[in-house]
């Protein structure tokens, strides 16, 4: 049960956000930016980096969300999402997101684990500077959203046809226009 | 030295803004609403808590800059900036206070460590659920910009009267016009 009366009828994030949506609004536009705005890293292998950082903090909402948008971005390859969990290297992704997935695993535990060698290494993979910068910043921010998910003690449901549903929904539509509805129906409701 | 080519002349996040100005607006307009927007929280009490969470995860940016930003809104006394970073159930702060910290510092480490206790806790000593809920966010989002900071190896200033001068200028006129600034001198020079 969350530790604020939050609405029950929105899961993880999104019963935080419609409680206070002020913040909710820049929330919405980072991960906009990040996950889906003009980019060089695709839609996909930008939300496997928030799957990889949000399945290492256990924030079970967050993995299997951004798990399932991963896997709309990809085709609907589940495949590539577990193998990502479980261990990067031996799945079937470019040796440029594992030289960044290897900055964000650090940058989940402390960011100041982050060595030369592991930008240089990135370069090295074909990674760009705004690459190194938004991987680093992907990670760093759902350390947040996994803590305020779970900091709440959110609603996290198990069944994965909620994810797959929602996640179709997400890649197709983005954050912010998905969450413009609930934060319009729920806003005034909540507080 | 920054792991990517960041403007020398811009310490800590600063330097990462401006390489970044897309993704600085959002992540200054959410500081700006947690820690001065309108709140039964007064900013000096939502700058303890970011500079308890900052000085836990050992970012010395963000830990100085805000027990400086929190020293100044708090009439100069950084000595209670000081104790709260050193041992918090023993600093001058309300009972109110030190139970968000106890929940801010759970946040730092993992949400999940958070009880309905806790909530209780901080209800019984006159915490609202919206100063619950900002409590939380303000933690999580700390553990993002340490992240940031500290993942791309920003410089980090060792002198006391940096972090004096730049506070009392954030304590006056906030973080977004402060920043719109050096983001408009900055944003096109850098990439």
């Amino acid at each position: 049960m969350p530790h604020i009366p939050l609405p029950p009828d929105l899961a993880g994030i999104r019963g935080a956000m419609a409680f206070r949506p002020e913040t909710a609004r820049p929330l919405n536009a980072l991960v906009e930016i990040l996950l889906r705005g003009p980019n060089t890293l695709s839609p996909g292998e930008r939300e496997l980096i928030a799957t990889y950082v949000s399945s290492r903090n256990c924030t079970e909402y967050c993995h299997n969300i951004h798990g399932a948008i991963a896997a709309a971005h990809l085709g609907g390859n589940e495949a590539v999402v577990k193998q990502v969990k479980t261990d990067f290297m031996q799945a079937e992704i470019s040796p440029k997101l594992k030289a960044l997935l290897a900055i964000a695993g650090k940058v989940q535990q402390d960011g100041k684990l982050v060595t030369a060698t592991d930008a240089e290494a990135a370069r090295k993979a074909g990674a760009t500077d705004l690459e190194i910068h938004d991987t680093v910043l992907i990670a760093a921010a759902f350390c947040m959203y996994n803590r305020y998910v779970d900091g709440l003690a959110t609603v996290q449901p198990e069944d994965p046809a909620f994810y797959r549903e929602r996640g179709a929904r997400v890649a197709r539509d983005g954050y912010v226009s998905v969450s413009e509805e609930y934060l319009a129906l729920n806003a005034t409701a909540v507080r």
